[in-house]
């Protein structure tokens, strides 16, 4: 097997992925992912009402998203949600196995668990595998860990950026799964991020949550917003930079290496998606408000007929003007343009005549790219989504709970 | 053919349905229902800010949404929509044309288009339709007036309630078409609902819309807004009551009646949505508000994953939890029960051991009984939906525009 290297990258993290039999495939479903000592480090949860145990224990070590962790241990096949206090109880347990085995503290440590949902979690297996994975720590075991924290995912999700402060060379790694919300019932997305720059705990929640907004948070596989997402940063500082707040002259560019490796994950958990065939941006622009463009960019990006004409192939103008025209985002119908693949569909709110075979031809490739100009303002986003296939639907109606 | 009556079975109305050749199938496409003079009338039209020229016409007629008018004039086959101010001419054509052959005044004649957006009428033909239709205005048409309003639905949507207020005998009656937001692009649902009872304008209308909160507005298929939406409802008095208000005796009779003919017609909307094999009704109580049960039974209505496993006849509670908790009404985790045809799948925010064959029994039948009791105040709503099937995705992506 190529060993693949992307969280253990950057300097100072060591990285483990075992099988301890939660999974019916018989695949790795614990991973660890440490650092030397505590390090700076953020953590970005669902923003679900329903949530699992894992990401209360992490609010409650991290009310404010950031601080200085140790470590993060995943399990996958079973997600701890709905299982009330005892299952609170079994994610504390998986921190303080993970920390004694580290010889860390327990509140330093992070959890996280992706899977079937109601079912506590086998603790036997939890604890031999945070036993057998803190034995094969390491800077070779990336793929493992990856692995680990898989569930339905067709397709390795990773990314890697090197780049240079000034004479400080530092790498910027990420791994991500999620693929909508899969089998059993809700699967989740859950990234690990780490670096070796040094960045001050509240520049690294910062700098991650503004670019989780433009990266993570604007996939929308199918509107349904898992219990456990999970985003987990660390930042070593074993790249001995001076450490970089917002003010700092590097910060910039420690911020764009970010959104490079999260806007990579994000496109590769959208074409992981489930049933996808395409790959589709939804641009808008021209919107009244930031948050108006959010909100127009989503709704078309949601829209079951929309996502079945992509689909389809089928150059559907109309329901991408409903679509933005049912949201909440302030619409004109006569300042509205719409583009496909860089043709112009309707223009002013009529329809312009178009270049069918152009617009077929786009629309037959991976990746789709509409554009929406509401004529009204300033406001830009963009959200990322894949079409609704049959597939989709035999996947999710034919699973059995 | 059977002598269908429901539209002019309460006296005062006469109708007529023709065909005029804007559909290709060559069935009816043109409707006109009209009253024997001006008669309270209310109408609601859609939320979407992309609206139809004749949504904009009835608009400016009833700015207030009731006054008293004529007639209806209705065609299928293309919706009048982004098509300018050369549309919006057309469609008030159509009402001029129809006020003389009924030698009434242009400013009480509403109107309503469904079918492909973005083409202009072809007017020679409306022209000659509305001059058909006017010919053959009668009691014995309503089966050709319903035709004459429907574009993909497979089944003849129509309701009828006689009943009594003291000793005045009175009908009520409705219409609808609609199967989701369909070919060519959008579909639109239009409703037309006649009584013989006299009720006040102002009265029709808070009648009128209180009771479509309830029934049409509960039904989402898609999640999808049409941009033509069109509820026309005519009061014409010939049942010879004192005209009744919301302060009135009989008006809890009125609205009775009123919600069993949209509730019918919801139901029966629902049940021909777009690859439909169950009707589902969700219903919310325990919520903080009334407007939280809302958000919260249309958030698990529309959620493609809960749509999927209802298709599937899975008991997937765990998708339930996650479309509520998602929702942007109040949820407790902790507080939460769930039932699916009676059995409770969750308490307490625990999964409950349950009988799964009996769950299973109730979710291979036609109508799902979906029921979660957030446990947080007096809060209730129901919505209804179809699943999600394979056909949705093969109608909705094998269209071409």
């Amino acid at each position: 097997m190529p060993n693949e290297r992307h969280i253990t990258l950057p300097k100072g993290f060591v990285a483990a992925g075992v099988k301890c039999g939660i999974k019916t495939s018989g695949l790795e479903d614990l991973s660890i992912l440490a650092a030397q000592r505590r390090v700076p480090a953020a953590v970005l949860t669902t923003r679900n009402q329903v949530v699992g145990a894992p990401v209360t224990w992490c609010r409650g070590l991290l009310p404010r998203g950031f601080g200085r962790m140790r470590a993060i241990v995943v399990n996958s096949g079973n997600s701890n949600v709905c299982t009330g206090p005892g299952g609170l109880r079994d994610a504390r347990e998986m921190a303080e196995r993970t920390a004694r085995v580290l010889n860390a503290e327990p509140e330093t440590v992070l959890v996280a668990s992706t899977g079937v949902i109601g079912h506590r979690l086998p603790m036997a297996k939890i604890r031999a595998g945070i036993d057998s994975a803190a034995a094969s720590l390491g800077v070779g075991c990336d793929a493992a860990a990856l692995r680990g924290i898989m569930t339905t995912d067709t397709r390795r999700k990773s990314a890697v950026v090197k780049a240079r402060i000034g004479r400080t060379e530092f790498a910027l790694a990420g791994i991500a799964k999620g693929v909508g919300m899969i089998a059993p019932s809700l699967a989740t997305m859950i990234s690990l991020i780490t670096t070796d720059l040094a960045v001050a705990p509240a520049g690294l929640h910062s700098a991650l949550k503004a670019v989780a907004g433009r990266t993570f948070n604007a996939v929308t596989v199918d509107s349904d917003t898992s219990t456990s997402d999970t985003v987990a940063m660390f930042a070593s500082g074993a790249a001995g930079n001076a450490p970089l707040g917002p003010g700092s002259a590097g910060f910039g560019k420690f911020a764009a290496a970010l959104e490079d490796v999260c806007g990579s994950l994000a496109r590769q958990i959208v074409a992981d998606g489930e049933g996808a065939t395409k790959l589709v941006e939804v641009t808008v622009r021209g919107a009244r408000t930031q948050a108006d463009a959010e909100i127009a960019a989503r709704s078309v990006a949601n829209s079951p007929l929309f996502k079945c004409a992509v689909n389809g192939g089928d150059p559907n103008w109309g329901r991408i003007a409903m679509a933005l025209g049912k949201s909440a985002a302030k619409v004109d119908p006569a300042r509205l343009t719409v583009k496909v693949g860089g043709v112009t569909l309707m223009a002013k709110g009529l329809p312009r005549k178009f270049d069918l075979k152009a617009v077929a031809r786009h629309l037959a490739g991976k990746e789709i790219r509409v554009l929406c100009d509401l004529g009204l303002g300033e406001g830009a986003y963009t959200a990322l989504t894949c079409d609704l296939s049959r597939e989709y639907v035999a996947i999710n109606a034919d699973y059995r709970t």
